[in-house]
């Protein structure tokens, strides 16, 4: 007697080529920092240098709060079919520090990092990747 | 003089209301956890039940050794439109722990929620929403 048969996919792992492409071609994310001990999620535009390290900008905010001093954040980006029951997620792990360097804001102010919505977002944030994995279920378009 | 006028929207509270609607008409959201001293975050599907409470489920993974006892965890949904840089987000903070009432995972199960991938996720998750906000850039369609 064989076992009955699961019709759905089995989620697979992204490959580190697959999570850097995908990390490179999205541009909305979701950071994750840790506010008064508990986890918070905040959307963020983001942009990735030649060298892998992601960029995105802040108020002075809650967010900001949590990363004044150098500390371990998530980044997450996803994309999900709701009719098919596909999709994927990518997650980033690594510490963030503030941008102080004039060159190094410069060059993240040329590549496009502009807040959508109004205001400065004076400070630039800088996410070094010490932790990068990915997951899909088969179907998604993307793959 | 008059100062330049930022062409860009400013970001906006959602309401309570709002806040709620949003939940219940979305599926898909985003877990956030602190492992190890640091947050990850998880895609999950989500049901919502009269009372407010958020349902998920999880396997015997990185998930749930986070939420092995009651815990402070955040579950964040939104949508964007890149093209027109309009979008929200929704964020709830609250208290995880693991269902086990067989009255309560029946009503879960018959609520419809089911993982997309293979396998049981034998694990429901419940979450009591303590803290929910909500953020929009005016121009989303959902609006």
């Amino acid at each position: 007697v064989s076992e009955p048969t699961d019709p759905r996919p089995e989620l697979e792992e992204l490959s580190a080529v697959a999570c850097e492409r995908r990390l490179r071609h999205t541009t909305v994310g979701r950071v994750g920092v840790v506010v008064d001990g508990h986890p918070e999620i905040f959307p963020v535009n983001y942009v990735v240098d030649e060298a892998g390290y992601l960029y995105f900008r802040t108020d002075p905010g809650a967010k900001l709060h949590a990363l004044r001093h150098a500390e371990t954040i998530a980044l997450e980006i996803d994309g999900f079919d709701t009719e098919r029951h596909s999709g994927w997620s990518v997650l980033v792990v690594g510490d963030a520090y503030r941008v102080a360097d004039p060159d190094l804001l410069d060059a993240v102010a040329r590549s496009g990092l502009q807040p959508w919505a109004a205001g400065d977002k004076p400070h630039v944030l800088r996410l070094l990747p010490t932790k990068v994995t990915g997951r899909y279920l088969p179907g998604t378009p993307w793959h």
